[in-house]
């Protein structure tokens, strides 16, 4: 048992860190372009950023899935219950 | 039996973390250039943004298709069936 | 048979996680040049989309392919009929 | 029980470790781009930093769920419970 | 026996995992060339589709000689024979 | 107990170095943008510095975060309690 | 025997993968290169085809040997036979 | 106690060596910039060293907090305490 | 015996592997560089033609003079008569 | 006591080896800035060379901090006194 | 006996194969270097090709003299010698 | 007593190694700018090469620096007095 | 005596192979520089070639360095007669 | 004895190694940017050789002291006297 439980365990870890690199760096080249584009036509300050509200949603929903999935592994081991 | 969940658990966590990382980068890449874009042609932004969501939707179906493929592996697993 | 069913699971992984890294960030990267392309000559965005569905499917068949391939390792191992 | 915790604990250091790397960078290229955009139009210097710092927030938001993630790993650790 | 299984399912794996990511991304380059060309000289983009098609056909047949070998691997095991 | 100990040093380690790289390279980075921008507007480097301060202590709210989190590692090690 | 034959797989994995990672990529290289030709000078589309078909040629070569290679390997093994 | 004081040891080495990597290379771009800005506008020079300074301190902030941490790690080492 | 057999089989597929993805990948640079080249005037590409197929000669020479030595490897394998 | 003094020796040798490769990129990427500086204003020269060496110490810093550590490491070591 | 053997095969496989990668990259730089030269001035052509080849020579030296040195390794052992 | 030597030796040869390729290509790159800038501006060659052996001399230290050490871990071996 | 043998003939195959990929990219730099200065001053051809040769001389010195030390490894080998 | 012999040929591997690929490297960064100065000022191509025979010395130095060193390691191993 223990030797499932610490290869989920590690599994997790590496759901969680990759998702969080990718979302960090890529919500911060979004909004660089945002911020760009904002100097540049202030009067579409607002109307873009809705956009860019829409594009983070995006961009963390796959973070999020994957840590709902792994706490899904942690509280209710999928692996143990076979 | 415990080898083998070990060994799934792991490959789940690769398919997640990496389709993770690919598709909050490549939203990344795809709505920078939508903000520029809806920033030099304000009267595109709408039709513009439906392409987005389009397009959003193509990259997000292939971490979509990996998550429920482990989700399978974690579930119903088909090598302890075997 | 053991150790052949968690070879054969990280190599499902393998296939799956990789192939879904490539299609998002191919299908980012063509995504990001038809919006620019759409913006710069807005008459012609529905005749690139087509063109854009087209390479989207191109693009994902290779995923898919693997997606199959490994879907048949995990159901219909072809290792362990042998 | 000694390796599952000894899996946990490096599974943490990863989550917070890979996490704080995107996070200092996302925060670095977006926050450059600021200065830029603050320097070029002064007079949106203001508009621009409540821009920012929801940009941060947003950035340090997939950072900070990792952390609570493995806080929650250490103190209540799900895997010893099972 | 197994050991020799165990080898060729990780080979198999190599070979599908490396040509899709190099087929998608491949493809992803040569397409956004091809909606690039085709937004600067709309009369050309029939003409332009054919060749492109042709060039996609090139990139995939490299990836499908892979499948095909590894499928060959995996039912006709060449390596249990001798 | 020995080997808990033992990941869980490397683990703050992992943490706080990553950390510092991150940190270090992002106000690298954002301060060399903040010089940039004073020697062509000299009349706002008060003013940039004030926000560039505040990006400097964005960046490293990050990395002091995990440097906190490796402390409670290192003296109230909630792995050992457990 | 057994150890052999594992190795020998690897290799023509090693040979096959790689080949068709570097096929793709050439070739997705040098078509992009013809597209743009193609599309700023349409008279020469056919000229410029026939090159480009031997070009092809000439870089699917060097996958095609490896290939041959792995198949000898898989079915004529030169390294039990000794 | 040998083990965990061996792991220590490394991960002192680690948070040293990474953090002095990445002041020695932040540094290095940021007072490229330096000279660059003061050879352009030489009625800077001093105004900009002031702030030069100054970024210079945040940068090796975070570096020598991983030094006075591992020095901790050390001299009191809080693994071998508990 | 089995031992050096099965490492010479791994020596021959990095030979092969590696030479075919330097093969591939040259070819392709080079050959991108002659289509451009035979747009820009098409009155030459015959003469750059028989420089291009020099060239490739050129390149497929160190790939192919590999593959001859790996063919030695496997047939008249020079360690195993010592 | 043979273990840790055998990890303390290659933990010296990654903080001095790591530390000297980025005091000499950092130097080197500096000083072809103060170079190009000094050529295009050649009645700064001196003016800049006193930054160039305060620059350098800065630099250099963070190596010999490194540098100090490591031969308390060797001389005192820390951690055979506990 | 075998272990050296092993381990010089392997090293022999190293020489080739790094070298086979180093000289089909760096004669295609060249090479395309010299299609561009070529096509811009064609009268040219010849005293250019002359140069090319003396480069190319260059080039293959290296990786012929580590062809020759890897063969009297595979032939004349001068470990099994001593 | 055989271990930790073995350990020292690979220390040394790590401080050495890496110390020297950081200085060869701190040096290229600085020495490239300086040729440079000497050939645009004849007349300052020689109040350039002052200033650039200054520099190689700052590159070379810190190399100079791991020498030193290494060669003091080889023949003072501070760790085996212990 | 072995295992000394095996690790000399890995350390000689390093030194080789290493050497010629370097050698091989570094001719390939240089000379492309070499036939585009050739190209746009056809008149300096033949005092550039001198020039040429001399850098690869330069170049290659330090690879026949390594070719002879790694040969007097094997011939004369220093270590086994300790 | 024999494991101090084997780790220190390692290390001198290494050394020797790692050197001569930045010695290369180095000088044909260095080497290519003097035949682009000759090319452009033909009249300051004795003047400039003297400088690039100096600089090319310089980075020789650091190749040159690691070979020292790693001979003595090899004919004088200040290891195997301790």
């Amino acid at each position: 048992m223990e030797h499932i439980l610490g290869y989920v365990a590690i599994a997790a870890g590496l759901i969680i860190g990759l998702g969080a690199v990718g979302a960090c760096i890529g919500i911060g080249i979004m909004g660089s372009k945002y911020l760009e584009a904002s100097a540049r036509q202030p009067e579409l300050m607002n109307a873009l950023q809705t956009k860019m509200f829409l594009l983070a949603g995006l961009i963390d929903a796959a973070f999020l899935i994957g840590v709902g999935i792994a706490m899904m592994f942690a509280f209710a081991n999928p692996f143990v219950l076979q």
